[in-house]
């Protein structure tokens, strides 16, 4: 089952400042050779249902190790049977709408 | 890995009333012996990792099989090493704070 | 417009424990005579679109000058214009449905 | 207070293809001078709390009037009083630390 995702990984306990655990997702997501771009507040992921979910346990594992005691994560998760639809489709589609006015 | 997690599961292109769609979804994780309380907008759930993945993946399954061709979900999960916490750990936690006022 | 809303609030940099924080919300929502419902993960709100804006807006600040220089918070919100539906309502909806099985 | 918003409007009722619905939202962002960026599951918002939230009901009340019965939408929501953010000092920072690896 193909999936699309919006991931946001929130750490808590570890101070202000979030982005080197961001940063290690970002190359576990990379690793695991999942598509993926990172936004201002999450980053969109899309492949398949078990490799999508093995990153994200291992971001989960890796930001522990890290030092992190408590993490809150926030996941947008999206799966469709009738047509085959990547990210840009996605995009593309609203952009398409948006010309046509 | 224990994770506590709230699950909205949102079936598209099925019309207006989900119900039946969050009811399969129950029964999913009831069958799973998945410890869950449902509330107006999504489902608390808590268990092992693996487990809640898993049944998780199994509703996206069982709902489109019963004829949503598109499905949008939500998930907040929380993870933490520190020390061991339930659902109901963490509703004491905070009325023991209003209380104290 | 009413509006039923799911509302987790994660005060940044402040440690692990956001309790108070949390508890902190709730004392707003029942001062502005919301109807809430707390849970594990967040805290259903039910009423004018307005009013819970103003609520929310008034926990961020509120949390702010309790110390914590950083918030993220995670929000589902939903409008019906076919009817109305309450928290309740919507829990119902799918007890009838598990109780038909 | 300045905020920096993650929305996700998903209209209820009206057939899978939602791209239409999400093209109305950007145009009512666009004509409130906020700035925007879509991505794959949403759009980055960022501005002054008040007018983001305008622009949010402003959406809500559209969607509405197009014929969406019902409409659920996920919000993530930051804001922060230590120092200025803005949505591509966010990524940056990120950015930094993944190339200092």
């Amino acid at each position: 089952m193909h999936v699309i995702i919006d991931l946001c990984v929130v750490p808590i306990g570890v101070g202000v400042s979030v982005s080197k655990y961001v940063a290690a997702c970002q190359t576990i997501l990379h690793k695991h050779n999942l598509a993926h771009t990172m936004h201002a507040y999450g980053t969109n992921i899309e492949g398949d249902w078990d490799t999508v979910m093995t990153a994200i346990k291992e971001c989960h594992q890796t930001i522990h190790d890290m030092g992190a005691p408590r993490i809150t994560t926030t996941i947008k998760l999206g799966t469709r049977t009738d047509r085959p639809q990547s990210m840009q489709d996605k995009i593309d589609s609203v952009n398409t709408k948006l010309s046509a006015d």
